[in-house]
């Protein structure tokens, strides 16, 4: 979407090691226009497929899930990072390798929240290995659900999640795809 | 706000150790039109008072910091609880002990989004003993930012949090007081 990619070529900084950062508009400070034009982006892709709930992940997720929520009319649910012990009873998990933090994680997610007659859009700020979504994936997997498509506001290209995903039949919707970055800051974006 | 309590009666869960479960509606899955509710109402109270940032802690006031920026039309800013190598350059940072998980950690901010021309409004879903809003304070002191006032979901009105904080002499606005709870699930709310 252009929209996001104006955005990411005014405000994004490249950092050596292929890091993008939007934390002035997306992932620490967000703009919560922007916010909104991403959430309606996804519920004009998905909106007549049926979507029960949105499906995400802490932290950077939420704001994105709930954008995308407001529109679909239904709830948004985001899987935990860490062991809280205000979540009990039955619960998904599964294990994340976060290349960010450099460790692995557990994200869990209360089996009330999610089943077999869900039909799941997954959404998440950044798609570049993929581990993130392939532990949602997994957890939709153990509870039946039905993913209707992944959508993320911005993908690596030049990193195999997106590919990777797209060749398991999943259908991918990324509203900007960067296919390479220099590190004096250019940034080129994949053609639609 | 008889909006908030309602939902808390009908859909809170009651746990021994004073644990209010608010998960169905607010901190796992989230009913969106509810959220949207809650920053309409830290809105209206809020209005007038100059607010140019929204600051809030992840994981769980990411949403309604982003509710409540919606309506004022300010970016909102969340302070991260993990050293991630995303997050580059000079950063406010302050130590909270967290009840929940049971040991201390970092919040960190970027001094990019925030600043001494700031006037703050602070939202998170719970005030219990405070420590969360207390490392949120310390860096609005940090930052030189004026906090205009502190806006609550849920206050545990049987712990200290709210009455230090209202007599240090900010303004705290709770949507809903929790005064006492039983085992048995039974919660009375402070009248207003």
């Amino acid at each position: 979407m252009k929209f996001l990619e104006d955005r990411i070529r005014r405000d994004g900084q490249v950092r050596p090691g292929n890091i993008l950062k939007v934390d002035s508009f997306l992932n620490h400070q967000i703009d919560v226009d922007l916010l909104d034009q991403i959430g309606k982006a996804f519920y004009d892709e998905y909106k007549d497929a049926g979507i029960t709930r949105i499906l995400t992940i802490e932290a950077s997720g939420i704001a994105i899930g709930c954008a995308a929520a407001r529109y679909f009319h239904v709830p948004v649910v985001f899987a935990k990072k860490a062991k809280s012990r205000n979540i009990d009873g039955d619960v998904y998990t599964s294990t994340v390798h976060s290349f960010t933090y450099g460790k692995d994680y557990q994200i869990t997610l209360s089996k009330k929240y999610l089943g077999p007659d869900d039909t799941v859009l997954l959404v998440d700020d950044f798609l570049a290995v993929g581990k993130a979504m392939r532990g949602l994936l997994d957890v939709c997997g153990q509870a039946g659900a039905k993913v209707a498509g992944i959508g993320i506001c911005i993908e690596k290209g030049f990193q195999e999640g997106g590919k990777i995903l797209r060749s398991e039949g999943y259908k991918v919707t990324s509203l900007a795809i960067v296919d390479h970055m220099t590190d004096d800051g250019q940034i080129t974006f994949r053609e639609e």
